[in-house]
């Protein structure tokens, strides 16, 4: 199997390994990243987050052409919110509860408008979307079912908000023992300070929860990892015998026969 | 029953119900606060945390007198190192992993003199330990068993380091439910900017993740809680009565008799 590298990854170069990596785009919702939402209407700059769009969509192809499943996260609960619990619910100002009308919908409940990704990084055919009651992706979904059955090891973490539900998210893998690269250009905070002092607590302390790097050294890696794959594929024949120690990833890969030679399909959770 | 509250806790106060509140005192180790240990091996300056130990020998001291259970935690792994994930010990400088020989026994093992609590904080009989082999308290650990026998709803959360394993801790538990304050100087990081910024994460966006507040106005939160319970308790004879809605904790007072009429024991997971 081919490894590419972020070689400027701080605090040390970050391995990609093919075939284990996934892209992680987290809560990049309507409700917190649309004028008029529910973000902007408890008094943040939305701004500050849709900087994070245009170079997300642009990773989230080079993820795509590289055969790097994409796995999308939405915070959200069901409509009677039984899945909230009183602690989160009470803790909103007055008014802008979780449940409660917003211009979008119900704030943050599921199959309402504002609680869906936003167009720009829509969910394409077979990507896996983890809908989470709280901050983290890890606590009350499949995730880590998901992972394991795609043989995910690696995982570059992108979306919103930096301290809250990417930190979040990225502590717990990082206790389940996955590594994580937290892209810097694709992960956005309401605030300034948070998101300069939420990256540098990624990576203290010899990347005491992961790594950092921008979108523009992961995409030169990805590249890279699927350059190396082909030319070894060339050499070696069929890309199947190449893999031959995956089994996991095989048979995932075995019912999945529509899908292209690169693209390592995880199980849809919709 | 009764409930104080933390006036100037931010951003709001705080209320401290008594029966419901525990003290959980996050990894007072050795191994990362000793002269000569793990951490200052590492090049960190123990000294930043060390400013923790007399604030919180004060705090444990009230939450024990107002009968507030204390709840310690310790990092680190079995003598196999079978619950330690390859990321995490491969993360580590060479000579300097888990489980590597250090001055105070093999490093972050369980059963080592490092690992263990400093004597300063050292618990007492009854105390529950919560042995975690991540950077958050909750996950593969008894936590949640723990404070859901207990009838716990509310943490006053201390230890260090501030933007690692109390942070990570607080975020596990808020997304559980549990209504959380973090004690300002209680808690330590080996970084000025991660201590405060990291604290400003807590209390942001009305809360995000809990309440902040310094030792002082928790301890008057805890003094008066527990006057208010006493004035209570002689106006309506037996205590027992006065805690009639709360059965679990019933059921576990009445199993432990020896101890003081304050104190609610939470069972130690030793």
């Amino acid at each position: 199997m081919s490894t590419a590298s972020v070689s400027d990854a701080s605090p040390t170069p970050f391995a990609v390994p093919a075939g284990k990596t996934a892209l992680l785009v987290i809560d990049m919702q309507r409700d917190f990243l649309l004028p008029g939402g529910f973000g902007e209407s408890l008094g943040n700059d939305v701004g500050m987050l849709r900087g994070v769009i245009e170079p997300l969509m642009t990773l989230i192809a080079a993820a795509r052409e590289s055969g790097v499943p994409v796995i999308h996260t939405r915070e959200g609960h069901l409509p009677d919110l039984s899945d909230c619990p009183p602690a989160k619910l009470n803790r909103g100002a007055p008014s802008q509860r979780i449940g409660d009308p917003g211009a979008f919908g119900r704030i943050l409940i599921r199959g309402e408008y504002g609680h869906d990704i936003i167009d720009e990084l829509a969910p394409v055919e077979g990507e896996t979307i983890i809908d989470k009651p709280g901050k983290g992706a890890f606590y009350a979904t499949e995730l880590t079912e998901v992972l394991e059955a795609a043989g995910i090891t690696t995982l570059l973490v992108t979306g919103v908000t930096t301290e809250v539900c990417v930190h979040t998210s990225v502590r717990e893998a990082n206790d389940r023992g996955y590594e994580c690269l937290v892209v810097s250009d694709c992960v956005g905070s309401y605030f300034p300070e948070f998101q300069r002092v939420g990256l540098d607590m990624i990576a203290a302390q010899g990347g005491i929860f992961g790594w950092t790097a921008p979108s523009e050294s992961v995409i030169t890696a990805l590249r890279q990892g699927q350059g190396q794959e082909r030319s070894l594929r060339s050499d070696q024949g069929q890309e199947r015998s190449l893999r031959s120690d995956q089994g996991q990833e095989r048979s995932l890969r075995s019912d999945q026969s529509d899908q292209s030679d690169e693209f390592v399909p995880v199980p849809s959770s919709r």
